[in-house]
């Protein structure tokens, strides 16, 4: 994939700075998902294993919400005639988008306004970091339509991000999480202005561009393998792990910058 | 087990709209637990399994205490007097409640207020969520009696919930979580007044008994089973158990009612 | 090692009523790590296992800060021109100090003023409990120096204390957490005023050393082992944990104080 010419048929694409912004663009049903654009952002989240240039990913929704999830008639409709097998492919193909998106080296950071339900949240969810606005209605909503809060990972990484108790309730209720608990929560790493929002997650994405991007692969990878380890397990890991890091260039640069009292310039290798 | 006429000898015991009032009552003591009464619940909990009717479960306490825990008389002091084959029994014994219910199908809905501690905060703490009070006082305060804070699960559980400083001081400390600290840190899911946390427990699990019961019964297996396992494998679990759910009757009546604009009815298949 | 005549090269060292604080006392360059603190600090939190006199540690740093982390001249630039192995042997090294902490049976409240970053920041991470002060600037700043944010088991570690979401900005970002932050999200267990923090937190490890030591060391012993497994081993574990403390003479003494309505002593046996 050329980061530069992507021009994907289900979802917006730009790429600058080093970030690319994927946007769920149908703002007239709200930015819903379709099994389409599953497949498409599920193999784009794949490819960026192997694109470089991309060094940090936004996620966002156009038209003031980010998404209203998997669409109802192009969705649910069809899943109700389907046989068991290819209801199994369904719920993998999109739990395959999570395993994606956590895969892939690029830190995901989140702007999410509006309605950001079913799949939406999952998206938001599944992402490193989440910026929110006043006006974000955060909705694990499965239950209401007669499914289990287990989708594409939720009863395991819903509850590392706002507490168990916390995640039993918004996955046994599907009820909305308001803006404002989900700060107080965790889940959302900041609020700001609608206006603002797009910005302010790009913004936070170029400044990870500007870091040690190598280095910010590992740590996504650690964030994810160490998911499940004992806690000696856990630290073996991050001593090889590191040590990879002290052999880049950039931990060099780092140290000359700092001992000539320059900012550091990294360049990801 | 027939939920409409079981009579247990050691708590009170309600059942209507499909929600069974689970109630500890010797209010003169504050509710206290007993080798008895730990037995019963235990035995009530695995039982549950096998009764589809109970679809939802409030644990409350009578007298505006929720539990004062093991007995010092009933409890403590014959504890003192075991050999080691008998105290194993005993704790493998209370483990057992907390075994019992996590595997249960039914959401559990804690209403707690008053007094809520040792083996009333685990229980407390074992419920899927918790509903409190300005008043409620929480202490894992196993260490005031001369014990470690690894009782029954507290030292995995609670860090989960309320995160594992937090949940460090409590079960190092023994001291009381005060109602507030309780909502701020997601232990409670909310305070409402003494008089009205029954009713809104009851609430709460009505609703869920009004929703996806066969699904809230796999949200629940999922919370518990994904608990300790990888990323990868969380994901694969849940594209498992979400298949399942689609294949029931609950998904297509949902489908079917937001097709016509109806509000989904759902019978739990 | 004796607690009383103990008397370190690299660290400040005190012993009264069976707290040994450490102190960090290079007040002038706010308490730097070097190669020989480290292993220093590693050695003498390995060697508290076979302490029992020591009941409880306070780690605090001299002169109004906790800890910079690693010195810049004195390990950073070492650090770039080693090969792999020694890197990995340095990695380990660190590693074994969170190690060393987690594995010696004391609690460790650490005493966080002014500065905690770096391997300031994993070693409060990595005690037990943290009482700060509204000055406490805390940053895990790896990424700062060009590596990775999975430093000593902070990838694991801190994602359990405050939640997935904060500590990914944390570890992606090295940007600072402010002490009030730090207190909403569970990092710090309370904020004191700058001159009562040191206090605070003796007085803390000395409420402890007067709780059952023994049984302490066991709960620290659970929430570090139950890090990684099912909820049904977890409390298999506590029931076996738990067993063993109720055969301790503490436990008996805190019946026979309550039987006589006497607050209980303990002995640590």
């Amino acid at each position: 994939m050329n980061p530069e010419t992507f021009a994907p048929a289900h979802f917006g694409w730009s790429f600058a700075d080093g970030v690319a912004t994927v946007t769920l663009n149908r703002p007239d049903r709200k930015n819903p998902l379709t099994f389409e654009s599953y497949a498409e952002l599920r193999d784009t989240f794949r490819d960026l294993v192997y694109v470089p240039e991309v060094k940090a990913v936004v996620f966002a929704g156009a038209g003031g919400n980010f998404s209203s999830g998997g669409d109802v008639h192009e969705i649910i409709g069809p899943l109700t005639e389907m046989a068991m097998p290819e209801l199994l492919a369904f719920t993998r193909m999109t739990g395959d988008l999570v395993k994606a998106m956590r895969n892939c080296p690029q830190p995901i950071v989140a702007a999410l306004d509006g309605i950001c339900v079913g799949a939406g949240a999952i998206i938001a969810m599944a992402s490193d970091m989440r910026i929110a606005t006043p006006r974000t209605k955060t909705a694990f909503l499965f239950t209401r339509v007669g499914l289990a809060g287990c989708d594409m990972g939720a009863c395991a990484i819903l509850p590392r991000i706002i507490g168990q108790g916390r995640a039993s309730e918004l996955l046994y209720t599907g009820r909305m999480m308001t803006a404002e608990e989900g700060e107080r929560w965790g889940f959302h790493n900041r609020l700001v202005a609608s206006e603002e929002v797009l910005a302010t997650a790009q913004d936070l994405a170029r400044s990870l561009v500007a870091g040690p991007t190598f280095a910010h692969g590992i740590t996504k990878t650690q964030l994810n393998t160490e998911w499940a380890v004992s806690l000696e397990t856990a630290i073996e890991m991050e001593a090889q792990a590191q040590a990879i890091c002290m052999a880049t260039k950039d931990f060099r640069r780092a140290f000359e910058a700092f001992a000539a009292k320059r900012t550091p310039e990294f360049a990801g290798n």
